[in-house]
């Protein structure tokens, strides 16, 4: 039975830059990170990026995952072309360490993090059965969050997946350029959360909980805008910071520079989240909108996952 | 007796975006800040990189202001130059806005943000007497610390220094891109109080404290680093956040990643700021160290403050 190889991602975006700190202090301290057998690679998504400190070059790569870009810039590798870089470096990473790559890995982890006050939290893009295994694995292990992103036409690419399995692990707040001790450690628990369940699901051991909880994207909202179309509100300081927590119809939203109110208007008891991440602003999100939901456990899911490990 | 005229500098670093925004609310609404009768100039500092959402273009604007660099750019005014274009913009401002200028002021309020956990603080450049009256009437008025900043060959060329009085107000913390509506009160109230402190003095009704309170420069910090250069630690947890708050020997203060603790070395009692400022990484500023003084309130002070007001 061989060990199952997992690629770990930090740097995705070049401005979050307590995973890509904690991977380089990794590896000159091997036991920093337990993997509890896992192989592990681990790589800095936006190396450019990151060295610059800044999101993105040319577009967010972490959006650049989609199968027509990757498709494109296979048809343009020879040539000379003038491709966004993060295009590029999306097709370059497949290629690298995709399930058909040089080093082909099963399971990517995206390690990403927030001015959001979203905590130690999971990410997982629509319904794959592996993907919702480990979640529960994890969940069940450290009790973190789920935040299912699907059906979204405004928000596609996502690296993890162009991997068989899949999530990102995303931990807040803290502001962009900063390291902070509680992000290091959060994301460290995390990872080896992911690389336990990984482990256990493969050696047959894997204890999962009876139900996975997932918090289901429904849409998302931006800020107020003038006529001009520059935001004329700021989030409300009722409801600032206050991540996972459901809104109540008529909840305070937005607030204007004068004082005056803007209320929340949509279903009861939806759960927002990211709310006021700083990079959003600019896809028009001040927050986005889930429905809670408790998924039962499924035998689909916890066989996909280990079918996954066993093939590599 | 005519009323003082104020010039306020919002987003001279580009990613500080709650006061610029300020701004524009309260152009489109008049009422928004009491102006307690100043004449009142607002200007974006670095328009160029508040559009792109980066700190600076070439070089940090405000440290741009020091008198060999403008005095370059007005020479090479004419001539197609290939200044960084941070000193273009120092030079314009003060050709437009300075003693000298085509709109002359007497005072510039510099707005900033900081990831640090700074409060409500007001930062003044040096002892310039006029700047430690305007200092002396915000803090008995609202109680807000004042940081001293002299005699640091590294750090020069701060805007404020090219106006004859004036200073920065500094809040945080909050993300570098992220609007908050604390941020947006205190910048307003800091303000405020501002223009209630000139025109109380001009109008020769203003009531001083006894003394003020400074929190004088001395020096910075830099994280641990390896050989290689890069920071091989982070703030300690103990001392994340707290700005304002003393040293006392053998404090914890930085951390490494194996949990291991290096301890502060210095001088008991000196009082740490911008402790892990997300833009002084480059400028390899961990922290800065300072020593609280408190200065019996001077009649060289208030003369020069009175007499500036009613220069211009």
């Amino acid at each position: 039975m061989s060990s199952p190889r997992v690629l770990v991602v930090a740097g995705t975006h070049g401005n979050e830059i307590n995973a890509p700190w904690l991977m380089e202090q990794w590896q000159q301290q091997p036991d920093l990170i337990q993997t509890h057998g896992c192989e592990v690679l681990s790589v800095i998504g936006n190396p450019e990026a990151y060295a610059k400190g800044c999101r993105y070059l040319d577009r967010d790569l972490n959006r650049s995952f989609q199968p027509g870009l990757l498709q494109q810039a296979g048809l343009e590798q020879i040539s000379s072309s003038n491709l966004d870089r993060e295009v590029k470096r999306a097709f370059d990473l497949v290629s690298r360490y995709g399930a058909e790559g040089v080093e082909p890995c099963g399971l990517v982890i995206d390690l990403h993090s927030t001015t959001s006050s979203m905590g130690n939290s999971l990410v997982v893009y629509g319904r794959r059965p592996a993907d919702l295994a480990l979640a529960a694995l994890v969940q069940g292990r450290l009790g973190l969050p789920v935040y299912l992103h699907e059906a979204d036409q405004a928000q596609q690419g996502f690296l993890v997946e162009s991997w068989p399995c899949g999530l990102v692990i995303e931990v807040g707040p803290v502001p962009q350029m900063v390291r902070h001790h509680k992000i290091l450690t959060q994301t460290r628990l995390a990872l080896e959360a992911v690389f336990e369940a990984c482990a256990d699901a493969l050696a047959g051991r894997a204890r999962y909980p009876r139900q996975l909880v997932v918090h289901r994207h429904l849409g998302s909202l931006d800020l107020p805008r003038s006529p001009s179309g520059s935001p004329d509100a700021f989030l409300h300081p009722q409801r600032q910071g206050l991540d996972w927590k459901p809104m109540r119809e008529a909840d305070p939203l937005f607030q204007k520079a004068d004082g005056s109110c803007i209320p929340y208007e949509g279903a009861d008891g939806l759960v927002p989240l990211f709310i006021n991440e700083a990079a959003y602003a600019e896809k028009a999100i001040a927050l986005s909108l889930t429905l809670r939901e408790c998924w039962p456990l499924s035998l689909e899911w916890t066989e996909a996952f280990r079918s996954q490990l066993s093939a590599g």
